[in-house]
C-alpha cells in the first residue's frame, strides 16, 4: 500500500474524529464553496464515511455525506462557479449535492460580506433543515480562525468577536478549525483536487476594487504577524481565540443572571414596552458582568447585535456608572435609553408598531 | 496669552487628571528613561504640579514632582544617558530626581528584557518607598498599550496577557495610556525638549544584532495592521484589552473561589506540602474558571508565573477532565502533579529545602 500523504492524512484524521459521535444512516452536509478548504473537507468527508461504513459496520456506509453548494449571485459567473463545484462533489460521491441561490440583500447596515454570511447561513440552515441533515460541515481553518481573530481586535469589541469560531455551534461543525491552509493546500494537490479560487481573496489589480477586509489581512497582516512574531504567532492566535470563548460564555451567563436580577419585580413585558432595569444591583455589578447585561437588555430591546457596539454600550453604563443627570442615549434601530428614579428604561423605537402586544392590528 | 500646541494641551490635560485625588504636599516620582515618552511626562508633570498649585491653593505647590532614572548598564554610555536625563529633569524642577543603577541577571529563563524590567520596577518600587512617594508615573501610551497586545496574542497566553498594562496598579499611575505616541513626539516637539532615542528601538544594521521584538513589533507590525485594518486599529487594540482586562478581573476572582471550594476540609499547608484539591467540583466549573483555579494553585505550589505557561494549564486540565489513568505532569520549577482517588496533588520540588514548615534547618 502506498504512503499516504502526511497532510491528506492529517486532513482525514480530522474529519474522522469529528464524524465519530454520529450514528449510521445520519446525514451531514458539506458547504461546498469550490474553494480549496471545502473540496478538500468534500473529498474527506466522503472517504471517511465510507472508511467508517467498512471498518465498524458491515452493513454499509455508517455517515451519509451530501454536500450544500451556495451560489450569492454576487459575481459574473456564479452560476458556474457553483455547478463546477456540484460536479465535483457527486464525482467524489457525495449524495445529495444540493445547489442553493440566495439573494443578498444589499445595502444593509453591514455590509455586502455581512449580507452574503447571512444569506448564506439561512441557505444552509435551510438545506440542513430539508434534508434532514445532522450537521453541517464547514472548511474553516486555523488561519481562518487567526484572521477572525484580528478582523475581531480591530474593531475594539472584547472577548465575544475576539473569540472567533467554535469548533461546534447549533448545525455547525468545523473540522479543520486545529488545521493550517497549507495543510489543506497540500492535501488537495496530494488527491489531485483542483479547487477554484475566488478572485475576491487575491489583491484588487491597478484600478479595480478593494479587496475584502479579511482578503487583506489574509495577504498582508497574518504573513507580517508571522514574520515578526515567529511562525507560532497564527496557532497561538487560535489558541487565544479558544480561551476567550470559555471566558465569553461564563461572562454571557452571569451577564444573563444580573439582567435577571436587575429586573426583577418588573411586570412581564410586551415586544414595544420598555425593558426596564434596577440600577442598583447592576452599579454593583463588576464592569465585565454588568456590561454584558446592558448589552443583553439592548438587544431585548430591539438594538441588531451586529449594529451594537462598545461605544453603544460604553454610553449605557455611563447611565448607570457615571450618572450625573445626562439625557437619553441613542441606540441603534432608534432605541432610547434613560434613567429615571434609579431605573434605566430601554425604549424600542416609536415608528415601529406601537404597542402590537395591547393592540394587534386586525 | 499664545495659542497652546494641541499635542501638548492634551498631555498636560491627561497629566493633570491623573494628579486629581493627589493631596498637597503629596510626592509624585516621573519613571524618566530620557525617552520621548518619559521626558514628556516629566515636563507635563513639572508644569501640572506648579498650575495646580497655583489654581487651587494659595500656599504653595499641592503635589510635589520628583523623578527616578534607572540606569540597567546593559549598553555602553547607559550612565551618560542616564546622568544626562537626570539634568533634564532637573532642569525642569523636578526634586528630588535620584539616579538608580541595578544590576540585571541576565541568563534567567524568561530574557535579558524580562530580567531588565524585573530590576526596573524594584528600583522604582524601592525609591518610591525610600522618598515617602504617593505615586510612581509611567509614561506608556496607547502605542505601548497595542504593542503588549500583539505580544499577548503571539504567546497564546488568553486574557491575563491580552489585557495588557493597567492605568493605575500598585503605586503605578500610566497617564499617557489613552494618547498615541505621535502627540507626545508633537508635544516634546512643541515644548523644546530633545529626548534621547534608544538605539535597540531601531532596526539593527546589517550584521547588528536583532532589535527586541517589541520594537519588531513597533517598526513592522502596528503600521502593517493600521495600513490593513484602518487608522483605528489601534485604539481598538487598546480598548479591547481593557475590555479583556475587566474580563479577566471576574475570573481570576471566580477562580480564586473554586480554589479554594475545591480544597475545603483539606488542611493548612506547609510550604513543601502539595497542594491538595478535590476533582469533583473543578469538573463540574466552566473551564474559564476551572483553568485559572488550576493556574493559582500551580502558581501557590511554586511555579513562576512568568513560566508556567497555557500548556502547562492544559496538561493540568487534562488530569481532571480528560482523566484515563496518565502520569505525573511535569510543571515549571520541578512541581510535579498527579491525580490520585479523585484528588489532585501539586507537590513542590523535592530538591529544595525539604519540609521546611515541620523540620526547620536550625
Amino acid at each position: 500500500m502506498p504512503r499516504i500523504d502526511p497532510a491528506l492524512a492529517a486532513v482525514r484524521t480530522a474529519v474522522r474524529a469529528d464524524l465519530a459521535d454520529l450514528g449510521p444512516g445520519d446525514l451531514v452536509l458539506v458547504a461546498c464553496s469550490g474553494g480549496p478548504d471545502s473540496l478538500a473537507l468534500a473529498a474527506a468527508v466522503a472517504h471517511e464515511a465510507r472508511r467508517v461504513g467498512r471498518s465498524v459496520r458491515s452493513r454499509g456506509y455508517a455517515v451519509r455525506a451530501g454536500a450544500v453548494v451556495v451560489d450569492h449571485g454576487l459575481q459574473p459567473g456564479s452560476a458556474a462557479v457553483a455547478a463546477r463545484a456540484a460536479r465535483q462533489c457527486r464525482a467524489l460521491g457525495l449524495d445529495p449535492v444540493l445547489v442553493r441561490t440566495v439573494d443578498v440583500v444589499v445595502g444593509g447596515g453591514d455590509g455586502t460580506e455581512a449580507a452574503a454570511r447571512t444569506a448564506r447561513y439561512a441557505a444552509l440552515e435551510a438545506a440542513a433543515a430539508g434534508s434532514g441533515a445532522a450537521a453541517v460541515l464547514l472548511g474553516h481553518t486555523l488561519d481562518d480562525q487567526a484572521e477572525q481573530v484580528l478582523l475581531g481586535l480591530a474593531r475594539g469589541s472584547g472577548a465575544r468577536s475576539l473569540g472567533g469560531m467554535p469548533a461546534r455551534r447549533g448545525p455547525y461543525r468545523r473540522p479543520f478549525l486545529t488545521l493550517r491552509r497549507e495543510q489543506i493546500l497540500a492535501a488537495c494537490a496530494a488527491s489531485g483536487i483542483v479547487p477554484w479560487h475566488d478572485p475576491t481573496n487575491s489583491p484588487a489589480p491597478d484600478g479595480g476594487t478593494p479587496a475584502p477586509l479579511r482578503s487583506q489581512v489574509r495577504r498582508w497582516l497574518l504573513p507580517v504577524l508571522a514574520e515578526v512574531l515567529g511562525p507560532g504567532a497564527v496557532e497561538a492566535l487560535a489558541r487565544s481565540a479558544d480561551q476567550l470563548r470559555d471566558d465569553a460564555a461564563v461572562l454571557e451567563d452571569l451577564g444573563a443572571e444580573l439582567l435577571a436580577a436587575a429586573r426583577s419585580g418588573e411586570p412581564a413585558r410586551g415586544p414595544a414596552d420598555p425593558v426596564v432595569l434596577d440600577v442598583a444591583p447592576l452599579e454593583r455589578a463588576p464592569a465585565a458582568v454588568r456590561r454584558r447585561a446592558l448589552r443583553a437588555a439592548a438587544l431585548e430591546a430591539g438594538c441588531p447585535a451586529g449594529a451594537t457596539t462598545s461605544r453603544h454600550v460604553d454610553a449605557l453604563d455611563a447611565l448607570v456608572v457615571r450618572w450625573r443627570g445626562q439625557g437619553a442615549v441613542h441606540l441603534p434601530a432608534d432605541v432610547r435609553a434613560v434613567r429615571d428614579c434609579g431605573r434605566l428604561f430601554l425604549r424600542p423605537s416609536v415608528t415601529g408598531p406601537r404597542h402590537p402586544a395591547t393592540h394587534p392590528e386586525e
